[in-house]
């Protein structure tokens, strides 16, 4: 490279940081995960690890010691001395003029940052409202990459009308999951959430979900739903790492139940919150 | 932020520099162009830059002065002093903490590159070979997003065998584009290429190739192809900024023709340079 031009400056090449030339920025060439700790305990991180190890295979970034991603983990946290905190870290395939084609042993990047989580009390009790949007997402949804534009154009369309997430329906017209969490609804006494395929996430706050409905008896059934199906759900609930459960009391223009989360919603909480002490 | 660690070190979060908190690294969540000189000449930069403005708008980054943009194009072109350069730059939503969810007045990132781009001539004169990768992108790519992690895989799968390039196949069967450049075959005295669609970027060299065609006599046939109708192909070639027209002279394991760049093909090579004279 012989130049660069950042915001308004020139500058010469050899000056130029690393950084700036991340594949993560060029091509979202790069992986992450998001942890939480619950009063000073990080929630599954071994399930997380696992998980991150099979995303760096998937795009065929190696070489990374997941030993030392976990002592990164535990380095920070410690640092940061929050209870409550959400850690969020990344991988890229590392820094490198701009190509697509990459060198096989160019050195990865690694970030992380620990941030303050205090579960939304409101959320929680009063409930949330979503709405829906096409999924636009790539077709390899299972690998957890920095590919997230589809995400963030979902998720801020639902703030536009006044919703906390948005559930994303794909071209057959089955909802996948929302822009940052799993879907469930309860019908009489059995859950329902979509199957683990190419386009899902395998959520680890999904299986804790489903371990948590086994254990207060509910019927677990693995398919797609529709739009049309979820209004009728007797209760409706995303799950997400930052947040594990939380009650959707509205789809759309679709009060669900009487507009409360639901009763299963509620003891799937409590069971919940027993895993994370 | 309370902290965060970069490669090994633990930065506090006052210390951590914007460029960190890119959203085009979190997300992706950001657009881009690539343009090129012909011999000390820009070559379609107007082209290039209502694209961008339309993928700036189509992903809601707003309050973009275009006028700005093409003054720092020239302004860095300028003083790089390279004939033949390539020009690459981005636009960002900009930096802040992590959430899917941005705030409409974040101040976006700008970042652009000039570096030597020579033809290559042993590509256009011998011609390339492609293979064929599954179209894994989002549903739209008519958007020049930086959510490019399924090019890069298809990219490298292609070097892995041996080629150049690799051609996406959408879940239909259909060809829909390359990995970085947009696809073309020869039949008869026809030129056959995908329609633009959602899932198509509107290829800048791609229209002026449609003009060079129909400046030679070629009847242009704007439909999606199969794998099996471009190995039955009289001529195949790929068309891209950086390079304009590339002969394809394998197509996975079927020689094209007879293994050299056709007829058509180098006359719209001749044709297309007229454009950048």
């Amino acid at each position: 490279m012989q130049i660069a031009l950042i915001q308004d400056k020139i500058v010469p090449a050899e000056k130029l940081e690393p950084v700036y030339l991340d594949r993560g920025i060029f091509f979202g060439d790069g992986v992450y995960e998001v942890v939480r700790s619950y009063d000073g305990k990080i929630f599954a991180l071994e399930d997380h690890l696992q998980r991150f190890a099979r995303s760096l295979a998937a795009i065929d970034i190696n070489g990374v010691d997941i030993d030392q991603i976990r002592a990164k983990v535990h380095e920070a946290f410690d640092a940061a001395g929050i209870a409550n905190a959400k850690i969020y870290f990344h991988i890229t395939r590392g820094s490198a003029l701009r190509e697509h084609a990459y060198d096989p042993d160019l050195k990865p990047n690694f970030f992380l940052t620990v941030t303050e989580q205090t579960d939304d009390t409101k959320e929680k009790t009063k409930g949330i409202e979503v709405s829906t949007y096409p999924d636009w997402r790539w077709r390899r949804c299972d690998i957890k990459s920095l590919n997230l534009l589809a995400n963030v154009l979902a998720r801020q369309d639902a703030g536009s009308k006044g919703c906390s997430e948005a559930i994303l329906v794909d071209e057959a017209g089955l909802i996948t999951e929302g822009s940052h969490s799993a879907f469930f609804a309860v019908f009489g006494r059995g859950l329902q959430t979509a199957p683990l395929t190419a386009n899902i996430l395998p959520s680890i706050t999904r299986k804790f979900v489903i371990e948590a409905a086994r254990n207060i008896g509910l019927e677990v059934r693995e398919k797609s739903l529709t739009p049309q199906q979820s209004r009728s759900a007797d209760e409706l609930f995303i799950a997400v790492t930052t947040e594990d459960i939380v009650p959707v009391v509205r789809f759309d223009d679709q009060v669900i139940g009487d507009g409360k989360p639901g009763k299963y919603t509620k003891l799937l909480i409590q069971e919940f919150r027993s895993f994370t002490e």
